[in-house]
């Protein structure tokens, strides 16, 4: 569905900003593939030496490369960066996939003291609490909750059956993937004299910032006070907990299925791996790296990389690891010479 | 939104019973916050040596602790336990996070055979199907979906988007956050002759007890026969998965994003780290601790700590991980043991 | 909710081609329970010497069993195969659990230009977009969305507040549980020159072959160009992440909460146990099985079982922690063996 029109090469060489160092330049392009299965009426890029062997065999029309390249197909489009060159071409050749369902659909259930920007977008069986604020151009998909006191700067997309729970704030050009939940309450309990546990209630609220994006199925629950915070430029990947009190910085990747238990934060540009698991009430410091799997038991400082459960130095993570292979040997070898000074074994 | 009104502090102190040690009972209180970040007509709690520090530098009105400190705050409430004031000064600065959706909204769609208690709220775009019965004062969120046959006792809040499948049975006060799922097929699949797997149908269904609470977007299968269960006054985190035929005991907490397979009986008073995952047809006793990210895969006994995966005695843990730590430097030795020996290294 | 009608139990026999070894052909059956828990009017089935000491404990009426057994039930029923006979007469006795909304609920929001197969149950709160095809005999359950474009074959059943995202393509018998997301964009983003990203817009889909099963709350991203695929007869357990552009064979099993990263490519009939983590353009070829918490980096060989993080052959797994188990007596050998050189420890 949603096909787009073919292009010209040289139409979007020009769009790219690049040059094309051979073949016809009047090509039609028909879309964009990856290097392994592009066909002679489509684009690729080559990012990654990686790669380097499908120069040869790709069945590709054109390749997007940032140095001239020797390859099978018939043109190479030069530019500055391929892999933003792809990015670019991608939005040329973006199907359309918008819904049969524009405006605002009468199922959706929208309270009368909520305030909606222009030119919004509402899906069937969307509902809208009370106080909300919706800002311009945003879209709402189907099936979608927004709870009382939602507050939504403009261009946002938040997609299918997402819950943005009460007295969530999100900036501008923010994109929910579906089933997230934003604003559960954090997970508090006090322990009564009976030996059973009482609720903390939850009191705070999240707030996120402009251009973040978060992936499908996500949970970020709501402060006990104050916010739940996640800064400007940050995004998330699917299935990750983010517990309450927790703050991230500005500008941060968070690969999927990492959870951060509460109130632990997190500085700028710091990019985890998937499967990642922080401990609460910890920092982690600018520019860290934390390696997919590793478990973060205390403090990173600022532009480490971490690996490991629990987690340490990167280095040292590969430094243990390889001592650690070698152990069977160094243990026949610790046997022997205990042999040799005593006539017995180590076991 | 929903702020709540000042109160002064002597009545905090009143509802608390607690003890003014220092500044004036008539002080105005506007909120709850947190040591480090509260101002000074916010009300804020000291629990932890590891805050001692924001004692001084705090610029909270007043301190909840439970014993005479020192502080910069003008006045200490004294109570027995702090963390347990704070819960209690929270509920007293609670928001109204209310639906602006009161009674049963007309959207929601609600067969006609389904029994609804007194004081129900049901809001827009829930589905009620067939047979199924709703406490007293209970709350069902937007978007919700209980299947034929569910059964929820009194006073349970079931959060927006929610999915209780066929036959789902919950006590009396329980909480289900945003997109949980109870109730969905466990995992079960017999080899046929061609190699092709068939499903084994999943007959049972999910039984929870009273006073649970289950955190957002988590997945609780239902048995192949007789129930999956979850014992009374046992809280789960975020994104948990629970597999057909588990057993949880009472009293026990569950950290994010911990899987549980299938069979597996979990005692009372469980606690469990996050990420944790549990094999299938093992038994944890009561009282046992699972550190996070443990991977366990043999009965862990009563009031037992573990970790590490496979996990085992958390003692045993450390005591290997330093080990391996030294590992390293151990090597070296035995090189140079070997050289004195034999003039050869260990390589 | 749902009871069945007993049935005799030679009349079970028969429909598993099954032999009563002993009691009463005419016994009533009432339902099936497991070896420990069945009563006397319940069929259980004995598959595992695990459960072995069960059979002269079970107060079942009769014991599905692949060998003649001794057992305090009254009847053994002798088929080929126990597991598939617990199978069938599960089915046998498997409860009502059909909507009380039969066909297309008025609640449903369908385009005009979905085409829509015979015998459809469409159940409240649906939203059908524009250009579906919904093949003959499908179930889409209360709350579930259908992206433009989307494709199921017949016999599909999607379960509650699924969301199936533009241009998703599904086969025939497929089935979906509640929550899960099908077709959010993959996590891909490119630095410009000012240090932020900009987005790569993800102009795939995901493509899912005929008997696959999917868990609930997993997501699985459509691709950058092309199709992120699942092939024929796999299965997948609840809260698993897929990325784009993985390609999955046929006949896999993958356990909960398994991630799997951008571009790998999975063979057919490989086997995942829970929580693993799978690297981005790895190949994990045919029949390979991968332990519960690996963390796989590199390309795994066809036929090989691995574990550990990172992962390696299961064998040499087993072996280094065999070695890390001894590490402190063998560190404590090594230095009484340099005490005996040197008259020093090794510290």
């Amino acid at each position: 569905m949603g096909m787009t029109d073919p292009l010209i090469l040289k139409d979007i060489a020009r769009h790219l900003n690049g040059k094309i160092l051979s073949g016809d330049t009047n090509m039609l392009i028909t879309g964009v593939s990856s290097i392994q299965n592009a066909g002679p009426t489509e684009i690729c890029y080559y990012g990654s030496t990686k790669y380097a062997g499908y120069l040869h065999s790709t069945g590709a029309g054109a390749v997007i490369a940032s140095s001239p390249v020797e390859t099978s197909a018939e043109s190479v489009l030069l530019v500055d960066d391929a892999y933003d060159g792809f990015r670019r071409v991608l939005h040329l050749f973006k199907p359309d996939r918008s819904s049969g369902f524009p405006e605002i659909h009468p199922s959706a259930v929208i309270h009368s003291t909520a305030e909606l920007g222009k030119n919004v977008l509402i899906g069937p069986s969307v509902v809208v609490d009370r106080d909300c604020v919706v800002g311009d151009n945003c879209i709402i998909d189907p099936g979608t909750v927004l709870g009382p006191g939602t507050i939504l700067g403009n261009d946002c997309h938040i997609h299918s059956n997402v819950s943005l729970l009460a007295a969530t704030s999100l900036g501008s050009n923010v994109i929910v993937h579906s089933g997230t939940v934003i604003g559960s309450d954090g997970f508090g309990f006090v322990p009564d004299a009976g030996g059973e546990h009482r609720k903390i209630p939850q009191n705070g609220n999240v707030a996120i910032g402009n251009h973040v994006e978060i992936g499908a199925n996500c949970t970020i629950d709501r402060a006990v006070t104050g916010s739940t915070k996640i800064g400007d430029h940050t995004k998330l990947d699917n299935l990750i907990q983010v517990a309450h009190n927790v703050c991230i910085g500005r500008g941060c990747f968070i690969a999927a299925q990492t959870g951060i238990a509460g109130s632990t934060a997190v500085g700028n540009g710091v990019v985890f791996g998937g499967q990642v698991g922080v401990g609460g009430h910890i920092v982690i410091n600018d520019g860290a790296v934390i390696a997919a799997k590793s478990g973060v038991t205390k403090d990173v400082k600022s532009g480490d990389t971490v690996s490991g459960n629990p987690a340490r130095s990167h280095m040292e993570t590969l430094r243990l690891g390889a001592a650690v292979s070698r152990l069977p040997k160094i243990i026949e070898l610790v046997k022997k010479l205990n042999a040799g000074n005593t006539g017995e074994t180590g076991d």
